[in-house]
């Protein structure tokens, strides 16, 4: 039922080439102060060096305060936080503070949490995966034997697919966080499913896999049986390190590409079956009602999306001149092929830079130089992808499904600048 | 004075391929218990559950314990570890856990550090950096300022140049974190220096920059122009957030394939000049003397190296058959092109896997199959880099350099497998 745009639709958008030169040429009166010219900041009126601070005076702390590293106290401010719409303690989400964020890697502490029934504290010694169901050598594995296996390690992103669900009706998230905090990307390093399952012996008629979590949920996703043995990783770590409980500590299966919720987390069971296992998860949520009375279901793959977090709702502008847009894109398909930007509600883009590397199912930064004249703007960024698929519009999204579906949100996200060069989210 | 090996002198390697199929076919007998078979595990005779965990009978932790997510309690051993060696509590190395970690990126808190006179609490809103001397305007820039210059992310490791220096006279890590651990990779967010250094114009007599940091050591180096002109970078953030306090909170130099005692942390000060500053730095420390009276100095490149992290030292074989030897490998000239692995000290050498991307300076995980007799194995492992660079072994080293050189140890790594399974560092 898909009527995806094609990139072939879309006529060519200037390049942001050239625009660093500009911005070079108008240099100094950018940023920083010259020195003895008044500016913010100068401290001194030759060429000596500012004052010395008080950190320079006494030694520092010592290297063993934190074995374990943790951020500034300085950074406090930037943390997870929930959209207001949780129902139980355990039971809602955290979002990640894109809007604070730089690069393509989310750091563990701020990848975003989904959670049905809250965080086990599982014992990694005590954990079991158990592979059975019509499979020809029923297993139950420990971490010990999951470690041992073949790894890979693959940068992929992971979005929950409630992302954004808020925003279709009206502009919901205060800020990029609220908005669109439900994605993350990290290395994931584990062993790919399709290892375990050739051990286990997958029966023909096996189709599907159930993945149960060791949640007090339950927390339970049907997987054809194809994507397990394409590339569906058993991950346990993230970033180096072991997975965060909140990630799903010990383990968890990785389905790139996909909506979060099916990439279960705290793995313990995968069953092979003939057919799908009709879970809640899967029924009565994670599915979508359509005008035509039927439900989109098994809406699996996550379409591209993009979306700027500079400058964002949230934050505010003060100069005139010189802004660098940037934001995250990323696709379900496969890579970010062009990332297109406007300032003026989408009369007309420029295409941003992607900085490298571009890779598979992985959060790719653009960056696109931007004088702001202190005028209003409408912000909006707009992705395709090596598929040709192309972020649609939120009157596109909504000609195709209606106006009551949750899930799957990936509408091009505006962001207006006010003359005062206050961010807020609007439609547009 | 180099007398690298070069890639054309190093015999074709055996390539790893196909030992995954080989894997697959001895499948059962190496991982997990088939259920009913009575192999350890297996929990159930028939094909239902594992028994239900306690933490699947209650709620867990609630989403809003960990705002800026931790690491499981389970891994309280996975921290950053000294070597015994530090002289006061602020000057001394922190080195990261090589042994437990997993993929290219080394998460935020187990990053490993290097300080001279311990981490100083800056706090963001106070701090300046002023770029003087031969320029056309001093400049003093906030973190507001900077951060608002056109930024690039960039995944580099970063490795201290004495890092393995305690390793030449004689096998002295008891793990591969202290015989290897201070190196990590992250992907680092900044403003070129280049576009700084053009606000300012340099005057064309500048041909070296002093990097000065605002620690209370003041710690101080010289870099050459060049370099600051090609791919220098002034870092604000590192895996997405802010720089760790650790790492140089709020701003540090980062020099790309250069020792890290010169990506300069708490960056204050460039000051631009025609010759050297000749800096405790480096002159006393982080030169080497050499056999024939000379020493050498500036010597800022980091050679290619890589190094076993598992099987290493610290850990314990417990099973016969099938182990992944995996490691990591990298480069201050560049992409790393090949990494071979012997499991007999050197005779004989197979190609391992490198884990994709391979990326321009950064750490690359490589990967091999083995199958593990039960009996005494010297693991070793040599990597090569797109310049044709060879990792040298430690005798070829000596006879390069001597032995009173502390700074740049590359040279090959052994650890021995003993008939018990227990990892040794060793010589060989």
């Amino acid at each position: 039922m898909s009527k995806d745009i094609r990139e072939a639709d879309v006529p060519d958008a200037g390049v942001g080439a050239g625009s660093r030169r500009r911005f070079l040429a108008r240099g100094a009166a950018l940023a920083g102060g010259a020195i003895g010219a008044g500016a913010a900041g100068a401290q001194t009126a030759d060429n000596t060096p500012p004052n010395v601070p008080a950190w320079m005076k006494q030694e520092g702390q010592p290297l063993s305060k934190d074995p374990y590293g943790l951020p500034s106290p300085f950074e406090k401010h930037v943390i997870r936080q929930g959209r207001g719409d949780q129902v139980m303690p355990g039971a809602g989400s955290l979002q990640s503070p894109l809007q604070h964020l730089r690069g393509m890697i989310t750091p563990n502490g701020l990848v975003f949490e989904r959670s049905h029934a809250g965080v086990p504290d599982i014992d990694p010694a005590q954990h079991r995966l158990m592979v059975h169901g019509l499979v020809k050598r029923p297993m139950i594995y420990t971490m010990d034997d999951l470690v041992r296996f073949p790894s890979v390690s693959r940068i992929h992103f992971l979005e929950c697919s409630g992302n954004g669900s808020r925003e279709l009706r009206s502009p919901f998230g205060k800020s990029v966080q609220i908005s669109h905090g439900l994605v993350s990307c990290c290395e994931w390093t584990g062993v790919l499913l399709s290892t375990v399952l050739e051990e286990a012996g997958v029966d023909p008629r096996g189709k599907w896999v159930l993945a149960e979590g060791a949640d007090a949920a339950g927390m339970s996703r049907s997987v054809p049986m194809e994507k397990c043995l394409e590339d569906a990783m058993l991950v346990y770590a993230q970033n180096g390190e072991r997975l965060r409980p909140q990630q799903g500590y010990p383990l968890r299966l990785f389905l790139p590409g996909w909506e979060g919720n099916i990439s279960v987390k705290w793995l313990r069971r995968l069953k092979v079956a003939a057919e799908p296992f009709m879970t809640r998860e899967e029924t009565s949520k994670y599915t979508d009602p359509m005008p035509d009375g039927t439900a989109r279901q098994f809406t699996l793959l996550m379409d591209a999306k993009s979306v700027i977090t500079y400058p964002a709702a949230d934050h505010r502008l003060r100069q005139k001149g010189f802004h660098e847009i940037s934001g995250i894109a990323w696709s379900g398909r496969g890579r970010i092929k062009r990332v297109d930007v406007s300032v003026d509600a989408g009369r007309t883009w420029r295409q941003a830079a992607l900085q490298e590397p571009v890779l598979d199912r992985a959060v790719v930064r653009f960056r696109l130089p931007w004088q702001w004249d202190g005028g209003e703007a409408v912000l909006q960024s707009r992705a395709m992808d090596e598929s040709g698929y192309v972020q649609p519009t939120r009157a596109q999204l909504i000609a195709e499904r209606g106006m009551n579906f949750g899930y799957h949100n990936n509408m091009i996200q505006s962001w207006k600048v006010g003359s005062g060069g206050e961010v807020t989210n609007v439609h547009a």
